[in-house]
């Protein structure tokens, strides 16, 4: 077998341990419970089902599945990194959640120095692990764990202090997280990926296919990811029909988006033959083409358009853009993640805009200005009494027209595109640091350099092209 | 490898475009949102959490779990044949959803011209793609992924019709689908079967076996199915007491029903081992077998003995009745739907009518009339004044009595029977037209056909018999 | 193939055969519904949505997956023993739970003769099954159906027994089982492999290792139980915002065990690489480490560094004291639950102790006294009025102090150590009859005792030592 490595042996848990203290102590120091799950705050008045538990905690569940079960089987689609995709997942993922409630709360749950803990950050913590997640994709086979949690470390911050300077100075409407999520994560982990470039990987390497198992275990991610995603896409949603368009919505862009996708892989395919890597990936094209309109009225019609684009677009990428981009740009986006949640965040983020220009009190009614909240008049705007008369408990906005809300929106997403490829490339050079153990190329995609690894691990491939079976099969 | 086929690579992606574009443009013309999705019927009366989604969407979420992953899980248990059984089975949900949604929608979900769109029409239309997946069982395999397609795109429509036509006008207890679905699918998939049927296969095939990691892979499907089952049964059960029978009839059914899968396996094997088939089908006859009476009042033990009852019959169904019906009847069906859904469907029938039968007042009190509503007095009949003051909002019914609602469940049976098996014959005409790539049959339950395959998806059978390992083996 | 074994095929169905008789006749005389499923009890005020139903299936839904999916894969890590771990499971859990309905139902759900079921009953029984499949972790591979069988058979009254004594007469905290279900199993479960030992298996047997697929599908496992289990400790909480701490808690508390193990999995592995057993086990010790004291306040911090105590213990007790057991104490622990379960439950109760001794109205307000029920003062106290005024409806306790009711705990964790470990004992020597078929020790580990086999079940890794591949792969 390989040597001990210095990096995973003392790295790895001198990290781990480091952190965790750390976190421990900013847990006792500053981490406290909300309102919700405060013993002391339960007055004579509260009513235990009332508890935002109930409201929200069946959604949460759904997300961890996605998070660790459908991401992690997902990403386990190489032959000899099955360990690698699905146990560096549950292992970043973890880490990613703890400090993105830490480093999340201090920007939007803190108040009287104290972070407040209940399961509302939790879904926002997972939000945050998600674009780490993502991001892991376009290095995934090429890092080291220790590698993986310092891009934690360091993306982390970067989310947050985007999606808050986003939230709280932009105010833009992205109830699914398109651009926060799906389009940050993306040119994270394309700046990540460019600087760690390995002009060898272009060449091809060999273990980077996948295998009979790892390719039904991979789409079984997908599955997973495919029956929750409207969870995840409508969990931040307002509650009521807000919310119920957002999961009927994602339902349908996952429906066209995966039907455009078989059609497509066929259609693309020399022999006709369907290709897995697409089954598992553009399927789910869907699901982000509808983010950034989630939660608006553009219509059952609209969602499924939105799909069917949103697909293409990523199939398109796969085929064409993820080679170029290799061989060209020097960026090697493994899962082609720029495919899935790049040029469909983009489709997503334009089609939101349009939805914004589109919107009208006609369609929306006066639940307009609750969707819409930025457009609410102004305090004092004598439409704001007469609106709160139809929708008793109406905030006050800040009386944006149409056309301000989605200039807002452009700047949202140009500036995240920005930061994010800025705090990514940053992150990529941190990473190159000899110290965190970096695969070398040859040991890519292969468990054997970070696991304890059964006999059996390697064997399958070997075995079809050492003695591949002649045609006669026996009977079962 | 295989030469490209027509069918594939012209057929698939033609007819997936062709349907997307008229998909696309009904739900452009036809389909809305529903009340509770629409933000422009939200008044200042609208409690946000009042809103169906609430209710429903768990549920809806457990069926989304069964419909992508524990039928696709299960239907893989072919040891070549892996993809074909869960990809396929992803395909065809997808396209059977949209087209139940548009289908049964403009039957059950539509006026003033608009087919209105909740999550309460998903859950339906899930509920029509659930047949077309069981009707697949019968001729998982052989049929193309073209077949299956325009396997759907009939077998929603004959369905959607038939439901429509027994609800409207027998107006029939049959809250789990057990006429609807699961008798209704099995009947039409052996229509289908029998038009397709391939007399070399009767002699056994070379592919036809599951491998070890195939069995497993099956048999988490099926404790898929089997965890949220009751959410299955119970989805459309009247909310209440109702319900929640319904969720504990179809655990304690599920529940005696795999324990005697597992003894009669035991027992009718040879050398008293298990077998893994018996375990990832038989265990689910409870689940069948309660859905007719699933919200009546059948008392625990009567689900306990029906579980028994109906795993009893599709066991025996499986070892004596398919055999005779592919030798003799040219009906090969490949997952023995005839037995867990055909068989158990019409034991639970009959003692659905059973139920029916013998239910009181004295056992049900007043509610007896919201469970069988069509049992409950006529509009102007004192006795449902009398029934109002004690369920207020009780709804007028049709005064049936206890014999008469039980012929009409008869009749629904007898013509779901009928239409169903007529309409997978005609389907199976029609599937057999050349244009639909049906595989020839050496190439059956091979995924090589119709995917890229990794090298080693044939080696490990054909490994075994090739270097048998000798009885010594190495340590771990 | 080996000879037909009578235990199997005589044994197992009789037994299975006989007790469900026994138990459908008990259903019949005994069981009925309860008053959220009883149609009759449901009057004109009874709103359906108020049905405990809503409250507790979503719970009860994720509890079901971790039962049948999650320890499902976990067991069926063993190479050649996958069906045995994933099957077994399945047959031995769902007898453990119909078995419970009836015995706990006796003990804690009767009343005019009856037992009156409904879905809190199914999650209890539920709790009581996971006491036995983690007992059934003690002795995995070496027992036959039939024996496990008889395992729950003669556990489940134990354990119903001892819950019953100790929530009437020591009346202690334990909301999510900790006492009652992890440290009863684990010395249960001791108990059974103690009397079962097997000095040549402590030389090594050549089946005992995982392969590469078997490993991955227990990671599933470990996921699963992962993501739901803040469901299964917190279900049986106070609903609100004790329900919502109990979540929280879980939560952090298995975060901070998985990071730890990932730091001490690579820290104590000579070459620095992770051991996916330990990824599979000691992962999930957190949370089993916050169990007792789940629904306190025992503030986020304290939830962190109980994951990574019950972490810690739980590691070294995989690495020097499950060797030393098996050695010198003739008990092989397959599974190791006694680190996962007894190290990490005397940590938790310890946990729980101490939470209560400092538990003040300065930190939870009155509801302290819903919390710690039996600390509220007595009936007729003037106190208690006091109290009632801030929370209306609380109920009369015992008046204890905290000194008197950590006494209890203590009470009640002894007895449940004495009381388990000596059923244990006596089941382990009913188990030994000749009857019930115990697989000779080196057909342990092996489905082909139990199971028809597919041809590859024991390809893989034999081929790996035959033909060792060579360095270069073949490319993708």
């Amino acid at each position: 077998m390989r040597q001990p490595q210095m990096s995973l042996r003392v790295g790895l848990p001198v990290f781990v341990v480091v952190t965790q203290l750390f976190i421990v102590v900013l847990f006792a120091l500053f981490v406290t419970y909300d309102d919700q799950t405060d013993a002391k705050l339960q007055g004579n008045e509260t009513v235990a089902m009332d508890n935002a538990l109930y409201k929200d905690y069946p959604f949460f569940a759904d997300i961890q599945v996605m998070i660790f079960i459908g991401f992690g089987c997902l990403l386990a689609f190489f032959r000899q990194y099955g360990f690698g995709g699905m146990v560096f997942n549950f292992l970043t993922a973890t880490f990613a959640i703890q400090w993105a409630i830490l480093v999340q709360g201090y920007f939007q749950f803190s108040h009287d120095g104290k972070i407040h803990l209940g399961v509302t950050n939790l879904i926002n913590a997972e939000f945050a692990c998600a674009a780490v997640l993502i991001s892991f994709g376009a290095v995934l086979g090429k890092t080291s764990p220790l590698q993986l949690l310092v891009m934690a470390l360091l993306e982390i911050p970067v989310y947050a202090v985007t999606e808050w300077a986003v939230l709280t100075y932009l105010k833009i409407n992205d109830a699914a997280g398109c651009i926060l999520i799906h389009v940050f994560a993306c040119y994270f982990g394309l700046g990540v990926t460019f600087v760690l470039y390995r002009p060898r990987l272009n060449e091809g390497h060999a273990k980077e296919g996948s295998s009979y198992q790892s390719d039904i275990l991979s789409a079984m991610g997908t599955l997973f990811l495919w029956v929750f995603w409207p969870s995840f896409n409508s969990v931040l949603a307002l509650k009521g029909d807000d919310q119920h368009r957002a999961v009927l919505h994602t339902f349908i862009g996952l429906s066209a988006s995966t039907l455009t996708a078989f059609a497509l892989s066929s259609m693309l395919n020399r022999t006709g033959k369907l290709t897995m890597a697409d089954i598992q990936n553009v399927t789910l094209a869907g699901g982000v083409a509808v983010g950034a309109s989630v939660d608006m009225m553009i219509s059952p019609a609209g969602a499924y358009a939105l799909g069917m684009m949103g697909c293409a677009a990523c199939m398109l990428g796969y085929r064409y853009l993820t080679p170029f981009l290799a061989r060209r740009l020097r960026i090697q986006d493994q899962c082609g993640i720029h495919n899935l949640h790049g040029l469909t965040g983009l489709i997503s983020s334009t089609a939101g805009i349009c939805a914004i220009l589109v919107a009208s009190e006609e369609v929306y009614g006066p639940s307009m200005y609750e969707t819409f909240a930025h457009m609410a008049p102004v305090e004092g705007d004598p439409k704001l009494l007469e609106l709160q008369e139809q929708i008793p408990g109406l905030q006050p906005g800040l009386g944006r027209t149409a056309l301000e809300q989605a200039i807002y929106q452009v700047a949202a997403l140009l500036s995240t595109i920005v930061v994010s490829a800025i705090g990514g490339v940053i992150t990529g050079f941190v990473l190159k640091l000899p110290y965190f153990g970096s695969p070398p190329d040859e040991l890519c995609f292969d468990d054997d350099l970070f696991f304890e690894v059964p006999h059996n691990y390697e064997a399958p491939i070997t075995f079809s092209n050492k003695c591949r079976p002649t045609t006669e099969d026996s009977a079962a």
